[in-house]
């Protein structure tokens, strides 16, 4: 290994050089700004390093997913998957540097993608490169699925992966959000919650209409928020009908692994009120803090309301009836709860609570609940990895509290395990995204570490 | 009255020129367009009328009072309430000619604020010309309280006409909205609900935060709906505490009245399924209909949600759990409810059930319930008169579904009646507004009935 490693650290501005290259390209899939350029560009540096590469355009999604392959000496293949769109950069105006002219300054990399996740790619293809100078070849075949549409929120993966089963054919997949906490210990996620995303609506007269009609005219705005009023109760119980039935215990050994990245009540006191702080808040939800919280945002689903519209609320009075009522709600769910059952299950508990009238509406989004077993030999590869590369015990995580769509790669039966480049610090989605040079020299020599220890 | 009439008659077209100069005089107080020139607009014609006229520029309100007075030969006082502010004229696509410019066409008086309220003033102004032609002289002593803020829902004329009770004297008062409905039966509200207007907001986090936190972050848009979920149950009852207490109950008369304005059943359901039509609905809440229903309208309270906001509901999905959730409410009022008390007890109901965090925000307004007796002398003066001009029984209601500044008068100590010159198809507020010139006629008739009956 110290040969690669070495060859990792005398090569790493020519990586960084590789990503200023890569951060250059702006890719907004939100705004639909250089996307196909973008995804040209992966294309490109894949051949540029040997690897076989393909552009599906496939008629469902919005931007293409970029394919690559290189073949390694042994039968074994790991699956890297990343994605090359970025966040929106505004507000423009909180950025130090402008986002898409990369700069490296305070031993930090600067540029929108940075982080999220461009990083990563540029990392795994530095060291291909690493393998092929040093060893001339690789010890197990490489597969990349880079998608372009992870910012808004996947929509065709589910479908790609399960029409490219043979190509995609793999013993592990590494994925994105590896990183470092705030005291340099690496954090590994090995899985996420389900989500189910949906509109509500609830409709009334053709029009507006004069509020004091309110004695005969059925108001849609009321309407809509007793059917939000039966869907969870003022304690945080979600009320769903059936809603819980399939989540499963977590295991002794998850809420142990839940150990390994907890702080000293002290450390643990002073990250919330930090947290508070920035979230400009005096306490958490139910009054929780500490462990207990912590425990909370892995182990309990969520029922949220993401957005709220009707009538008028703008500058001034205006009394009326509104015409119609929006809502938007987002459900997190755990293993074993499917998406398809929970909306099911949604329609059924309002009809039954007399709310028919109340139509679920675009947007629908599902993602299923998926992670990766503790005890899977693969995730003791990547924890053992980390350990030697990083020189601390790595955290481990059952499942992060968010949504991704890891259940694409684990229903194809591989274990998936984040392994990257950013930390805590380094502000994907927000202004200033960055990236701390040494943990992209140790995110390389960790996917090193991974793939030779992978190999024969 | 026959001179008096013939008079009117004779002289209509010079009094529809009249109402021709005052509607080509744009008056949007939502907009602040042509205000001041209009304000001025009426104090030079109540001086060419013969009519004292002062501009009250008073430091609260946005947009002057315009006063005028005429006296008479005997020592009682008329009042007239009216206003030369209009309605916004949009969408301007949908009028058949452009709101302020005039044109008569098909018998009708088409503009903006012909029926909504230029063309009442105009009425009254003719009929003081008149009196003076045809007998030289003014039976009572009329004032006119001009107010430029009525579609801006009236925010200052309580204030004004508490600080001006001495010039604003009277024996009776003269107020807008005299209508005649679609079978050419004059209609009288004795009077209005009451309204309480208010935001109602709950805050969460200093930013929107990531949905995902929905574990330990609380959300605004829950506790707001919560909030008003305790305000009103699913079958309509005001569960606001005390919310009832001082209503009391229609008198015998007051229901007996509501007779005066009943359809036939046959009428009464194609008036229900023209409004059902209209409206886009298949039923009434509560299954109303016919008698039932407009009984409701006018003896029952009603607590309307009038605005919703929160977090995202645009295209596509977003995930957050947003940092602050609005609403407007509406509670509209019967005698003997009053508006500050209905506020307090709405703060009292949310702390008791543990919303102390909802606060209750601007804009905030307060019109109290206001109502002339039925058996009034005044009111009987005016229903002889209605009946003597229209050759119809005059229908008369205790009060309006709708809320008016009238508690301002009423607490002078002076019967309040409506007297006018549109009809239901008028259009106020919407485009192609308009009166029909025989309403206008018959309206300025009914004025000067009035005036000749109120005198010795």
């Amino acid at each position: 290994m110290k040969q690669l490693f070495d060859y990792i650290e005398a090569n790493s501005n020519a990586a960084l050089d590789e990503l200023v290259r890569f951060c250059q390209q702006p890719s907004i899939s939100a705004q639909d700004v250089g996307m196909a350029d973008c995804a040209k560009l992966v294309a490109t540096m894949f051949r540029e390093y040997g690897i076989k590469a393909k552009i599906f355009k496939s008629s469902g999604c919005r931007y293409p997913f970029v394919y690559g392959e290189i073949a390694g000496e042994s039968t074994k293949t790991l699956l890297f998957y990343n994605h090359y769109d970025v966040q929106p950069p505004e507000p423009l105006e909180e950025w130090t540097s402008p986002p898409f002219e990369p700069r490296i300054a305070e031993g930090k990399f600067w540029a929108r993608g940075a982080a999220d996740d461009k990083g990563d790619l540029i990392a795994r293809l530095a060291v291909i490169d690493a393998f092929r100078k040093v060893r001339g070849k690789l010890p197990v075949t490489i597969k990349f699925l880079v998608e372009g549409e992870e910012e808004i929120v996947s929509p065709s993966i589910a479908r790609f992966v399960s029409e490219h089963k043979d190509l995609l054919k793999a013993d592990a997949c590494i994925t994105e959000t590896g990183a470092v906490n705030w005291r340099g210990q690496p954090i590994m996620f090995l899985g996420c919650k389900g989500m189910v995303y949906c509109g509500l609506e609830a409709s009334g007269a053709a029009q507006d209409a004069h509020a004091m009609l309110a004695t005969s005219v059925p108001n849609p705005a009321w309407r809509l928020l007793w059917a939000l009023s039966c869907l969870k109760d003022q304690d945080e119980n979600v009320l769903v009908e059936g809603f819980h039935d399939d989540i499963r215990n977590p295991s002794m050994e998850e809420l142990t692994a839940m150990m390994s990245i907890a702080d000293s009540p002290e450390i643990a006191q002073a990250q919330d009120e930090t947290e508070l702080k920035e979230l400009g808040l005096s306490s958490f939800l139910k009054g929780l803090s500490g462990a207990e919280r912590r425990a909370r945002d892995i182990f309990s689903p969520t029922c949220n309301i993401d957005g709220l519209e009707s009538g008028y609320t703008g500058t001034g009075p205006k009394m009326i009836i509104p015409r119609v009522a929006r809502a938007r709600v987002d459900f997190r769910l755990l293993p074993n709860q499917r998406g398809k059952d929970i909306l099911e299950k949604v329609r059924r508990h309002l009809d039954k609570n007399g709310f028919k009238d109340i139509a679920i509406v675009e947007p629908i989004l599902l993602f299923e609940p998926a992670y990766t077993p503790l005890d899977n030999p693969f995730v003791t590869l990547v924890r053992d990895t980390a350990r030697e590369v990083y020189k601390v015990e790595p955290g481990v995580v059952p499942w992060a509290p968010g949504s991704a769509p890891t259940h694409c790669f684990t229903e194809l039966g591989m274990p998936v395990v984040p392994a990257g480049v950013f930390y805590f610090g380094s502000r994907p989605h927000a202004p200033n995204e960055h990236i701390r040079i040494s943990d992209f020299i140790a995110g390389m020599k960790h996917i090193a570490a991974i793939i030779a220890r992978f190999g024969p």
